[in-house]
């Protein structure tokens, strides 16, 4: 924290924030009603001197009041981390920590008893609102959602808003915070959102490959000890007609044998993007000895982890839309307000799916267990393949029994893509770190169904049918309008 | 040329020109003392609104004078295609045609009949200017080699200034010249450019792949019969232990087969670039029917093509540092000057390499023999294999006939790669296209060193040792002094 707290001033702030009538799972708790905000030398100039990237990031550089000489004198206070495990990393930043996955993350590092920053230029919220999209969950700001962190669980999570693409602003993140590891989940996350128009396309490989290559500079210069956890997808191996390693192949040709990076066969601009990080990051293993774990995640789905049903201002967005939202997570929100299930296709589209409890679980896996100095390690990170028509089945099932009417229509597929393939993957390495599955149930689908139920009164039906089309995006600007 | 000649003003500008004193193989030529440049509404106007990109775009659109309609009326003359290739591509866009390998290609394309025109940033120029380094040949303006051009051969190419990384500025190239094939060499080009610094390394990400991104957006929109020639280069590849094939290979793996793209294990922020590109050509040729060549080229050596060599003010650049200089022409620059061959660590780096007569050849051939609609192309372009030690074993021999003391030193490798390994890579494609190779002889070595020996005095020998650090490269901006 050297730099900024030689140079921070504080800024009280009057909250709008009043203790929530109806906490989740515990009793009232009284939450502070200021918040103080630490900020780099002048906000004001660096609100003026970075103007030119409005619209894609916060310019204030902030942090939650900091209170890391609290957490370092008891360092193992709320853990469950085995107290043998001293050489495991402590501080950890976790970049998009706003966000579906890394707020999840964020809250289950803290409670774990890891020093957390997130830091996140909270462009997700915006995307929302220029494509008049909503969560099915009311979100609350990351200012509150951090209050309510701080006063239900008696821990701070630091927070730099900021874009990670502009490097001064990553500077000072790294040398205030000073990561053990890095979580890397910052980047524009939507296939869809790629496809709409060629300024989006352009927008999320410059913003997701600049800001990877960034936090490798930034490793490389400042903290080359630190841990990248970086977020990939399982969509940068397509379908090929052969079984998915994790992330490399041992290949005989012609007499010779060798084990090379897994061929990757993307298809939007979003997993294109991810391919071109993870053939950077291998790189920089190599050239820099950078040490570095590429999650290929599969499709996430639910809402709730043990954290953010502490409280509804911990409560995590759901995203049901056609741009941001998945399958499960879609079907679900569409049969609680008895809009057919759609299918794109024929829907055997078959992919790799995980509980988001097994999100958390997987990240926390992989920073407890680091990759070597110089390793590039690839997790295929999911727990069960389904084809598109096997979820429809189950949450038409599932549907029935809470006497929903639940229909099933094929629409028009809007993406390119097989529908009908082979698809074996291997996702055995996170299973021998320790990882426990929460595999789909009928269990966990009522209670995600009984979720969006919940909230059906603010689902609009107009978000649901795909808006995007693969083949027919264009160079002028696009509005997505809700159909 | 709707757009432009609808709203076109024209400057006459008075020219610096003056005839050479040597034309070379032909007799003297009188050029036109003036020239005309064409631009769209307001320069000015551009030059202001685009001031953000200074430093890495030229700004004013400009096209040399348009004589469209009297290559159209005779479209024939002075081409040695054969008549009944009316369905060949006849309109050929170069972008990067001031470039080294564009220059040579675009002169070749125009003398072949094909209607030419060069969109070059001129931001290669820029660079030298940066680095303080120099091509050994005396490179003529743009605009002078084009006025020579014109001169010499009766031909007009169209010439374009402007960043393709602007799509607006692409978008009226197209418009105003209508390409039925596109010859993409503008990115940067350079592997320890991109080891510089991080902003370097940004630079030559974001401009290749963004750049790249824009010209495929363009092709859907505007030309979407239009075939990309795309340069890619054999670097993509690495050094596998196994047999390199040409862009893909059929795996069988747990009893199963299929042919997925080649592994590629790229070296450096410039390598992997290409890598990116490559992956969202791949992309694009699969969802929009893209039409595509990727040629995987070699390291390429020699100055001289037919047309090059008609007049001095046509002549090619040579870079021989240890920036932009490549394997063999950096040897017979060194070898002329009395510097020793610096071979980089046990110089059993093994590459392909063709003369700069067989680019243009292959790059006719892939232009002539279009890839089909949705189809992604991929040729291995070079013509024999040599260790980086091979070669200094030639360039010795070669010198020793001609005079000269010829000292080989090692040099502490700047790069990460393997200095023995394994090479095999195949490279048959083109040659079933047509290619006839220049093979590295005897008599292009002579040529090679006393073209280098006729340039001598023009050697900087601070340029001529490696002055970028694979492993040290930092964050903070460097200038690279030439030692």
């Amino acid at each position: 924290m050297a730099h900024l707290m030689s140079t921070s001033c504080s800024i009280e702030i009057s909250s709008s924030y009043r203790p929530c009538g109806q906490p989740l799972n515990q009793d009232r708790t009284v939450l502070p009603n200021s918040f103080t905000i630490k900020t780099s030398k002048s906000p004001f100039k660096r609100l003026v001197s970075k103007g030119h990237r409005a619209g894609r990031s916060c310019v204030v550089l902030a942090t939650a009041a900091p209170v890391s000489k609290e957490v370092s004198a008891n360092p193992r206070s709320g853990s469950d981390r085995s107290p043998n495990d001293s050489s495991k990393p402590q501080r950890v930043m976790v970049i998009g920590g706003d966000g579906y996955c890394g707020w999840a993350t964020a809250l289950h590092l803290s409670n774990k008893g890891y020093e957390v920053a997130i830091v996140d230029s909270l462009v997700r919220r915006l995307f929302d609102h220029q494509l008049g999209l909503d969560s099915l969950t009311p979100i609350s700001s990351i200012h509150n959602r951090l209050r309510c962190w701080k006063a239900i669980s008696g821990k701070t999570i630091e927070l730099y808003i900021g874009d990670i693409c502009d490097f001064e602003f990553l500077s000072e993140t790294f040398n205030s915070f000073e990561p053990d590891a890095v979580v890397h989940f910052g980047e524009q996350r939507s296939a869809p959102y790629s496809m709409i128009d060629r300024s989006r396309a352009v927008f999320t490989q410059k913003n997701n490959v600049i800001g990877t290559l960034n936090v490798l500079f930034a490793i490389k210069e400042f903290r080359e000890e630190c841990h990248l956890v970086k977020l990939g997808t399982m969509g940068e191996y397509g379908t090929p007609n052969i079984d998915i390693e994790e992330g490399y192949i041992t290949i005989s040709h012609n007499g010779r044998t060798d084990t090379l990076p897994y061929p990757k066969q993307a298809s939007s601009f979003y997993h294109l993007s991810k391919v071109h990080d993870s053939n950077n990051i291998a790189f920089t293993c190599k050239a820099w000895g950078i040490r570095a774990t590429d999650l290929n995640q599969g499709v996430v789905y639910g809402v709730k982890t043990d954290e953010t049903s502490m409280h509804e201002q911990l409560c995590n967005r759901l995203d049901y839309d056609g741009v941001f939202g998945t399958a499960l997570n879609r079907f679900c929100v569409q049969a609680a307000v008895g809009h057919p299930l759609t299918v794109y296709g024929k829907g055997g589209q078959t992919r790799g799916y995980l509980d988001i409890r097994d999100t958390v679980q997987c990240v926390e896996l992989a920073i407890a267990n680091p990759a070597k100095p110089g390793e590039f390690r690839v997790f295929n990170q999911f727990t069960e393949q389904f084809s598109v028509n096997e979820l429809a089945a189950l949450v038409t099932k599932a549907g029935q029994k809470l006497g929903l009417d639940v229909q099933t229509i094929s629409v028009p597929n809007p993406r390119v893509e097989a529908e009908e393939h082979y698809y074996n993957a291997k996702h055995t390495k996170l299973i021998e770190l320790g990882l426990k599955p929460h595999l789909l149930s009928d269990s966990l689908l009522d209670s995600l169904l009984n979720f969006a139920i919940e909230f059906k009164d603010r689902v609009d039906t107009k978000q649901i049918m795909p808006s995007v089309s693969w083949k027919k995006i264009g160079v002028k600007p696009q509005t997505v309008p809700a159909n």
